[in-house]
């Protein structure tokens, strides 16, 4: 076996889990998502930059204040589910460099002094700490849905405000519902993505 | 316990995971490379468009055509691992939509007819992808060294040349040497990344 993690841990992951569009009732806690941070706030980004920002959507106003901004396909599963999370990058994450990377705690103006440069870095960061976050969700024994059509200006404008955040992934977390899933579609085989030189 | 993930494995993908910098001389196989791909090749994306592709460089002539392009800071541990992997992005992923989604084969010209939209597409679901990958490399009990510092353009033309790639990351992969790893560094609290509506 090339793989050592444990073959249930494979399932729950990844082998098992699907994208849920539709779930229970059943609340999604605090704790859940506290733990589920706890675990993949350790997962690496570049400089240790951390720049995943996660706006929890509880509240009937919070809810329809982002439903109105989901395109048409994603609003009655995002009205519904138990729980969303707005996963958005920090572009002035750089402001906590000097924390973060102590080892070169000079990174926050040598490398992140243009915005341009800033914005780039967290996109990407903030990508990889989404799909940890989608990871840690599993982890948690929960289905996330995660959604990336929405009117991401409007969101950005909704939730932030104050021009520094891009929201990443908008994603409904709870347990799978009746006709949670569809079918699992194809992927693209290991000699159609990898090559060797 | 909020998390139903096994601990070992909380530990193995996370906790006691750390970026390493350093490699012993054990080869990594391709089998175990397979055995990575297969596992988090289920992980979703958008549409599941799969935009990663990845170049693993094997040759002593592949491997100095990619550290000269790396930063030098990431140079001697780049030249020294036992596999490195270019992991990209495919700006033409669309292509392959008629077949990864079959629910809308019609996703291919109804929402990527435009090369910008896919480009930022790519970019951002590629970057999930970077992220399982990483997870999975971790799975197979090695240890990933991702690298962000390089010439991107210099490899999108080194080792594509079409024009249709871009590079994501680089990363190292093998046993961590030693001194493989930095101190862990500080991470940004629960309240400082979480806020609820």
């Amino acid at each position: 076996m090339s793989l050592i993690l444990d073959p249930a841990a494979q399932d729950l992951l990844f082998r098992e889990a699907h994208t849920a569009n539709a779930f229970t009732d059943e609340p999604v806690t605090d704790e859940q998502v506290q733990a589920i941070y706890d675990l993949v706030k350790y997962a690496p980004t570049a400089f240790n930059q951390s720049p995943l920002r996660v706006v929890l959507v509880r509240s009937p106003e919070g809810r329809e204040r982002l439903v109105q901004h989901m395109s048409e396909g994603n609003r009655a599963k995002t009205a519904s589910a138990p729980l969303t999370a707005i996963l958005a990058a920090d572009n002035e994450f750089h402001e906590e460099l000097p924390k973060l990377f102590p080892a070169f705690p000079q990174a926050k103006d040598a490398f992140f002094s243009e915005r341009s440069v800033r914005e780039r870095s967290a996109t990407f960061n903030g990508a990889l700490q989404a799909a940890y976050f989608i990871v840690g969700v599993r982890a948690a024994g929960l289905a996330a849905g995660p959604m990336t059509g929405f009117d991401a200006a409007a969101i950005n404008k909704e939730f932030f405000g104050d021009g520094e955040h891009s929201v990443l992934a908008v994603v409904n977390i709870g347990r799978p519902g009746d006709d949670a899933y569809r079918p699992r579609a194809p992927r693209l085989s290991y000699d159609e993505v990898v090559t060797t030189v």
